[in-house]
C-alpha cells in the first residue's frame, strides 16, 4: 500500500464512493496509510486467545456518530467515535479489542479535515490499545448529509465469570461516578456558537477502558456500569434503576460539577443531570467495595474526582429521586424532548 | 418490552434521537420488537461453539448503506444492508452469526417506512440465518441527512483451515459468476424515474451464504470469492487479479446478461461490467474442482445461472482482459469516475 500519490484535487468527490480507481486511492492513501490494515481483503480475519478461553463471552456493539460541529474543545468527532464505541464495551467489562470504522462523506468535504479525524481516531485508537480492522467509504451528493457521519463497531472479550448488568443491582448498593457532569453537552454548546459565552470548558471525551479495569479489579462484584452520554446521567440512572426494580436516591450537593457548567445551566435554564458526557462512568457497587472501587478509580487519570452520589433502597414509586440541598426531594425523570440535537 | 403504545404521531423528530424517553418509545416500539434482542444493555454479549474451535478465526466487516430510492425493484435498503453485510462474510468463507445495525435517520422520516425497513431486515436475516444483536439510533435535522442510512457490521466464524484470499488465486484458475450481471444497477437506474424508461428488471439483492457453502463443499480448494459490488464485475476482476500477481482472461460471449439489462446500456452507453451488483458472486477455483463448483452452485437458487466467464494467466502487462465477439482483445479496466451514485 506505499504506492505513490495519486489521490487528486482536495476535496471528496462522488466518484471517491463509487468503487473505482478514485476510491481505491481515497482508501489507500487516506484510511489504509493510517489504520494500517492486515490485510486487503473487504473482511478482517482475527484471533485473539481471550476468545477462546472456556467461558469467555464476545461483546459486540455499534454507535453512528454526527456530531456537529465535527471538531469542538476536548475532541472530534473522530476521537468521539472511537471512545463511544470502547467505552460502550468497557461499561460491560468487556476488554475492546477491534473496531471497524463507516464512514459517510459528503461530496465537497476536505481531504485534509478528513486526514485530522482519521489521526485522532489513530491516536486514541492506540491509547485504547484497539485496533481499527475493517471500515468502509460511501460518498452523498452535496446536501444530502452534513459533511461527515462516522459509524463505529466495536468487538471485545468478557472474561470469564464476570457479569456486568442493570438487574443485578440490589437495595443498598452505592452509585459512583467518576467526575464532573455535563462538560461534553456544555463544551457542544459553546461550540456551536449560538450563543454569546465564552469558556474554557472542554469535552469529558476519553476512553474509559482503564478506568472500568481498575475498578473491577479493586471491587470484583461491582454490579453494573453505565456510561452517562445522551440523555445524561439522569436518563442513564433511570434505565438502571427500572432494569434492576429498585430505586435510585442521589444527593445534589455531591454531585460533581465544575463551576462553569453549573453557572452555564443557570444562566440557559438547563439541567446539568441531562447534559450529554462522553466520558463519565456510572459504577453500582456493593457497599462493602465502594471505598477499594474509589480508590482504585482516584488512581487513574480519568477517575481523579470520583464520587459516591448515593445509593439504590427497595422499590419505591419513583425510579430515581435527589435529595436537594434545601432537604427536599425531587423526582429525577428521564429526559422527555431533547436537550440538544447532534451532541454525539 | 410488551408495555403498551407510546409512540406518538407518525413521523421522527429530534427528540427520537435524544437520548431520552421518546427515544426508548421508538426503540422499543420499532426496533427492539422486530430484531427481538435478547438482553436490555447496550452492549450484545454472545456465545458461540464455533467461535472456540480450535484454528477458528473470527471474520469482522462493516457497511453504510446510503441507496436512493430507499425502496426498489428486487428490495429496499434493508434487506440491502443485510445482504452487503452478510456477503462481505460469506466470500471469506465465514459463516455469519450476528449482525449490528446503526440507523442515521432525517427528522420527519415516517415511521411506518422505518417498521417497514425493518421489516425486510428481520425477514432477510432469518433466511440467512443471522440474528441482528446491537443497534444504533441518531436522528438529524431535516436537510442534514437523505431520509435514512443504516450502517451494519457482521461477525462470523471462519472455520478451521479454510482460507480463501485474493492471493492465493493461481495462473490456470477458473473464474466463475453465480448468474446475470449489472441487474441491481439497472433496477436503482430505474427506479430513479429519471429516465423514460419501463423494465421488469429488480435488483439481484440477496444472499450469497448457502450458494457460498455449497460452492465450497464441492469445491473445497476454492482460491478466492468476491462479491461483485460496487464497481461492477470489472472492479471486482482488477482488485484480484492485481493482489494474486495474474492477469484474468474473460471471454465477452460468456458473460451472462439479461436483454432488457444490455438493451438499456446499449441506449445509455453504460458498460455492464461496471454496473453494480448485489448478488453476484465471482469465484476463483482449481481447473480440476471447477466443473464440481458449478454443478453445486447450479442446485441452489443463488446460483442457478452459473457460469464460467474465463480463467487466469500468469502476469501480463493488463490484470484483465476480454476477448470480445469479434475475437479482439479488450483492456477491461477499474471503474474510473463513478457509474452511478449512491447504488447502495
Amino acid at each position: 500500500m506505499t504506492e505513490s500519490k495519486k489521490l487528486r484535487g482536495d476535496r471528496v468527490t462522488l466518484a471517491h464512493g463509487g468503487g473505482g480507481k478514485a476510491m481505491r486511492d481515497l482508501i489507500c492513501e487516506i484510511f489504509t496509510a493510517a489504520f494500517d490494515p492486515e490485510t486487503d481483503e473487504d473482511q478482517a480475519r482475527l484471533m485473539s486467545d481471550a476468545l477462546t478461553e472456556p467461558g469467555a463471552r464476545l461483546a459486540f456493539t455499534t454507535d453512528s456518530f454526527v456530531v456537529t460541529p465535527l471538531e469542538f474543545p476536548g475532541g472530534d468527532i473522530g476521537k468521539l467515535a472511537v471512545c463511544g464505541t470502547v467505552n460502550d464495551l468497557a461499561v460491560g467489562g468487556a476488554r475492546a479489542l477491534w473496531l471497524s470504522a463507516a464512514f459517510i462523506i459528503e461530496e465537497g468535504f476536505a481531504f485534509d479535515t478528513l486526514r485530522q479525524v482519521v489521526a485522532t481516531m489513530v491516536a486514541e485508537a492506540e491509547h485504547a490499545g484497539i485496533r481499527v480492522v475493517a471500515g468502509d467509504t460511501k460518498v452523498v451528493e452535496r446536501g444530502s448529509a452534513d459533511g461527515l457521519f462516522i459509524t463505529t463497531s466495536g468487538i471485545g472479550v468478557i472474561p470469564p465469570g464476570r457479569d456486568l448488568a442493570a438487574v443485578n443491582i440490589r437495595a443498598g448498593d452505592v452509585a459512583i461516578v467518576n467526575g464532573v457532569l455535563g462538560d461534553h453537552g456544555a463544551a457542544i454548546l459553546v461550540a456551536r456558537g449560538d450563543l454569546a459565552l465564552t469558556t474554557a470548558i472542554e469535552s469529558d471525551c476519553q476512553s474509559l477502558d482503564t478506568l472500568m479495569e481498575a475498578a473491577l479489579a479493586a471491587a470484583p462484584n461491582i454490579r453494573a456500569a453505565r456510561d452517562a452520554t445522551r440523555g445524561g446521567l439522569a436518563s442513564a440512572l433511570n434505565e438502571m434503576a427500572e432494569a434492576a426494580g429498585v430505586t435510585v436516591e442521589i444527593e445534589e450537593d455531591r454531585l460533581p460539577l465544575r463551576p462553569e457548567v453549573k453557572g452555564m445551566c443557570e444562566i440557559l435554564g438547563l439541567d446539568p443531570l441531562y447534559l450529554a458526557n462522553e466520558g463519565t462512568l456510572v459504577l453500582f457497587v456493593p457497599k462493602d467495595e465502594a471505598e477499594a472501587a474509589l480508590a482504585a478509580m482516584r488512581a487513574t487519570p480519568a477517575g481523579r474526582d470520583a464520587v459516591v452520589i448515593g445509593h439504590t433502597r427497595s422499590k419505591g414509586p419513583i425510579p430515581v429521586v435527589m435529595k436537594t440541598t434545601f432537604g427536599s426531594e425531587r423526582i429525577v425523570d428521564m429526559l422527555v424532548g431533547e436537550q440538544l440535537p447532534r451532541i454525539c
